[in-house]
């Protein structure tokens, strides 16, 4: 399933037919993303698409658990580009180190996986064999918004040069 | 907003009229904050001041969206006392990187990110242009000691010498 | 009540007649432990021992706050284990860095530290002094398989050769 690591990440994307979202401007202090070494960590990223959230509600009863795996994806999408945008280009990204997911459910959700999975899989198909990652996917009651999934994501880059 | 760097920060704090708080004494093997490498990770903070919670129950039906603002300021000010005692001193603290805030809250609460907003402009007053951090803010249905909210921060340290 | 670490970890965990569990296989992208650098971060890990979880249930109404922390202690062995394997064996894991809990609990709950504390003290036990480590506990409404509790840790590991 996972494509060797043999062309740079935009072309890998543009072959993929993934459309990497541009970036909100930062509010303040709190930015979307920030480099440290050649670590870079995301902010905790919400299902937003060209400014509005794809879903809102809480799973499995308003938002299916497919639909909210479709909402981890585009927050992984956020991610990237907010990564990409600290690391100078989004070839400079290596491969993502750690996901977690927040997932808004009641007490005896127990899919929170299948959501995460949607993040996991768009690395996956974006970095080949370098898209393994470590994941925590837990539950929370509710998130900023009212969305059904909050993803942050910790990615190594190329040095600085 | 911000205040260009060109004061420490003890003299920064000392001018914004902050108090930093005296540190608690660990118990067992869990510390307040440890360093490795350049790098210094606090616990989970809560909003103890002088041994006693200055809130505690959920946000907003108990604690206001802005009490537990000002609940997450005094987290943020117990994490820069910890992660200050690991640096060897609050001076050589550098920066922050990374915040997460849990808010204890129930379904259909939104505004987790101005609760988180009380610890992002405090790192901001404090360590000016070099304030900025990225940040999760999520929601949970408790908090340990009946708390609205608790932040763990990632700092960078000045290297050792 | 910390050991000096004059001998390897292997031998400290025989000593103590702890069984470190054999790992899962990986599905897909996600991976139970990732080394970049000389850090070890792991996945989420839940209180799973040969394939099956030893608890379901929220806590403190299905499963007691000293179940959970017999959990805790479950996971931070499938925690340790993981590692273990990213560092290419148990001895080249130096010491435990943070622990982050989730505890699956209902508002009210207030005693997230003494579940985390099942993690925190087999670090202690197995790391002797270099077992102290930063942790944030915190609820959440409902957590993979319905177990009561995850825990993932980052770790130091010593430097490659």
């Amino acid at each position: 399933m996972t494509i060797p690591n043999t062309q740079p990440i935009s072309q890998r994307i543009a072959d993929l037919g993934i459309a990497i979202p541009t970036l909100p401007e930062p509010v303040a202090a709190y930015i979307p993303a920030i480099r440290y070494g050649d670590l870079i960590q995301t902010a905790g990223q919400i299902p937003i698409k060209t400014g509005v959230p794809i879903r809102t509600g809480t799973v499995p009863d308003v938002v299916s658990t497919e639909q909210a795996a479709e909402a981890a994806r585009q927050c992984a999408l956020n991610a990237i580009a907010a990564a990409a945008h600290a690391a100078g280009g989004i070839d400079n990204l290596v491969r993502p180190i750690k996901v977690t997911c927040f997932v808004a459910s009641p007490p005896g959700y127990t899919d929170h996986p299948k959501v995460a999975n949607g993040a996991s899989h768009l690395l996956e198909q974006i970095f080949g064999d370098d898209g393994t990652h470590a994941r925590a996917a837990v539950g929370a009651p509710s998130l900023p918004l009212g969305v059904p999934v909050e993803v942050e994501i910790l990615f190594m880059a190329k040095p600085s040069t």
